[in-house]
């Protein structure tokens, strides 16, 4: 492919992502819900215009990176260390319920077997694949509205961080019992190794994150060492720990959302995001849909399988929550939060297809399981949180973080140039 | 590749490139010479950290795509046709002496051959390569400095424009006597017809934006609406017309750069450009700078090309400016202002390597050239506007657009509040 191809695919990306995300913001959807439909109308389920090149998957990884970057600089980091342990319950019932829903769904249908046996551990390893969740879409949506930095929103983001870091462990259990070279022990050793690290770089990167602060506040170094800090995390954290780069991602985030100018490094990036990553990392999900493989015989299994997954996770996290004292109402925004799926269940399946613990037959499935979570999930919770919002965040609050386009826009610049006016002083 | 990789780096090219355009700056050479010797410390010429791979160079491409869209935008329209038959008249010595320069350079190495025959061509190609100046690195070296809307900045992007025109023309006259498929006639026809196309598609998209800039001022779909169309133009200029894609992206800029929101459009790219692309952009042409390949009876050669093409650039380009009025101090600065190559020499002489009129080893000496002009072209042009600054600006002007990284960051934030401010008025 000659280079300036890509110019073709991103234009017409970026354009039909727009566009979409307009029409599903006037039809009182969230845009990223129209941004997934941009893909799938632009790839191979109807138009056949853009391919999912290895360009474009990579710009998505890093549109995806951008975006747990900009959540954890955003993170309410006091919150977070409260609401900790409820989310840690949360996401272990997330993670249980789901895995054994998906366990017995492939025993419903293809017979049960013995514990240890190799049709067993495939049925086991349907139930993996259903128990990570993928928060970026519930993050967007959540953002969209307003509430992401109130009580629920943290908990459902930092119960997905933890949901992903166990995900990952039942994977690794699982497939360890198949493939000799990964084994279980080692995982949770380089997990707990990696939260220390992250500790140990973590406190270093802070103070001396405050010291270019205070040196240099509101300057283009500040912003390129952070992306910087962001990327290099997410890479460490995939390559040498075994963990989701997005992970790591969002740990640097949370590294630096305590300096002065975390607000300063997100608005900025997040202009990045906006303009090509996001409407990119969106529309591939889309594009990587291919509907011409799926047969009827695998349908009725594919329809299961999604409605197993999304209810379990629901069923999970949100009996969890209510038992830990959230109000139902609340209880239920948690467990609809929970339920999107996204690229680590992808992950999971191509690491199952590798040690043949899955048929391709049930790619489609899981393709199936993303976009209608991802599709669904934003509805949901625009609809939910109409109907209970959170009493957390005041409406002021609320109507604050919560803006059309323009505004927000308009809001973000306003509160960027009286830093600037104050810096120039200085 | 996996995915997670191009985190790393992304993370390395990004912490060296601000490293040493730091180092640049506090040096008083421009940061972009900085952000070249970056990636050549990071290539196979030191460190080989970070190799020149498909997706760098994809974002590299994006990187010139956006520099030249920007400075599109920022283009003074009524300079432009103001010096317009005067940039033609430079362009075309520009042209024309590189173009004997090489020619002879290479018969006085390697014996004088009669005109037609094979070897003959292999000459001319020689003076092909050195024809086509990369004004990007120019470009951005007068931003930094503040005089690139000046009366000379302008004069020298408009020439470098028509340029990379007639360069591409020469390319297909030199290469059609040898490759029957590529006609001198149909090029002249298609570069004539893309810019029919521009005026007409510029006159329709101009109307257009003015439309939606009076119904939406400042907005996020402003500014994706103008950066798809400057990829949409990018894309058809090469695929449809064989010009070179950033000279798309610039007429992209030119038709929008008198809409109202134009600033607007631009600054927010800049903050794409600066954080991400940009770097890249620059230090990929040190990342794909091999010196291995080099050995010492093609030193001299190497050389004598690159003092060749400079030297043919300054005395075509400044004569030709002195004959048309240029006092001797501003003819210097166009000429060296025109002297740098980039991409399109690569680009260039792998065309001609595909028919066989360049061997493989001289392709080290344009990236020599590529490097050096890269290098010397901005702190040169420091150097003589420092000696004789550019009358057409007032010092407040220049001082206004020539700023430290703060003071820019802070001004541009600063306008563009005023703006957002009259926005959520209105």
């Amino acid at each position: 492919m000659e280079t300036y191809e890509i110019c073709k695919d991103l234009a017409i990306i970026i354009i039909f992502a727009k566009f979409f995300g307009l029409i599903a913001r006037k039809l009182k959807a969230p845009q990223v819900a129209g941004e997934i439909v941009a893909g799938l109308v632009l790839g191979p389920c109807l138009l056949n215009w853009v391919e999912a090149t290895p360009f474009i998957q990579q710009m998505a990884e890093i549109g995806v990176v951008l975006l747990m970057f900009c959540a954890g600089l955003e993170t309410n980091l006091k919150e977070l260390i409260k609401t900790g342990p409820k989310a840690l319950a949360i996401a272990c019932a997330g993670v249980f319920v789901p895995l054994c829903g998906g366990t017995l769904l492939y025993m419903v249908f293809y017979g049960f077997s013995e514990i240890g046996t190799p049709e067993f551990f495939k049925a086991l390893f349907m139930g993996t694949i259903m128990t990570a969740t993928s928060v970026s879409i519930t993050v967007e949506s959540l953002r969209e509205m307003g509430v992401l930095k109130g009580k629920i929103g943290t908990c459902i983001i930092n119960a997905a961080i933890i949901d992903d870091v166990l995900g990952m462990i039942v994977l690794t259990v699982v497939v360890g019992f198949n493939d000799p070279t990964a084994k279980p022990l080692p995982v949770l050793r380089n997990t707990a190794l990696f939260f220390v690290l992250a500790l140990i770089v973590g406190y270093c990167a802070y103070k001396a994150f405050k010291k270019i602060d205070q040196r240099y506040p509101h300057t283009r170094r500040i912003t390129i060492a952070g992306l910087a800090l962001c990327l290099a995390l997410s890479f460490i954290a995939e390559r040498y720990f075994g963990i989701a780069d997005i992970t790591g991602a969002y740990v640097a985030g949370l590294i630096l959302c305590n300096i002065h100018d975390s607000d300063y490094i997100a608005r900025r990036l997040d202009i990045n995001s906006y303009i090509m990553f996001g409407p990119i990392f969106f529309a591939s999900i889309g594009l990587k849909t291919d509907i011409k493989d799926f047969s009827l015989s695998i349908l009725w299994f594919s329809l299961a399988f999604v409605a197993v997954a999304l209810l379990t996770k629901i069923i999970g996290c949100g009996l969890m929550a209510m038992l830990l004292g959230y109000p139902p109402k609340h209880a239920l925004k948690i467990g609809v939060g929970m339920m999107t799926r996204g690229e680590v269940a992808l992950i999971v399946s191509q690491k199952g297809l590798a040690v043949g613990l899955l048929s391709p037959v049930y790619f489609t499935s899981v393709i199936l399981l993303i976009i209608v979570s991802s599709i669904l999930t934003p509805i949901a919770m625009k609809a939910l949180y109409s109907l209970a919002p959170d009493e957390s965040l005041t409406k002021a609050e609320i109507a604050e973080e919560a803006k059309t386009e323009e505004q927000e826009e308009a809001a973000e610049e306003a509160q960027t140039d009286k830093e600037e006016a104050k810096a120039e002083k200085a």
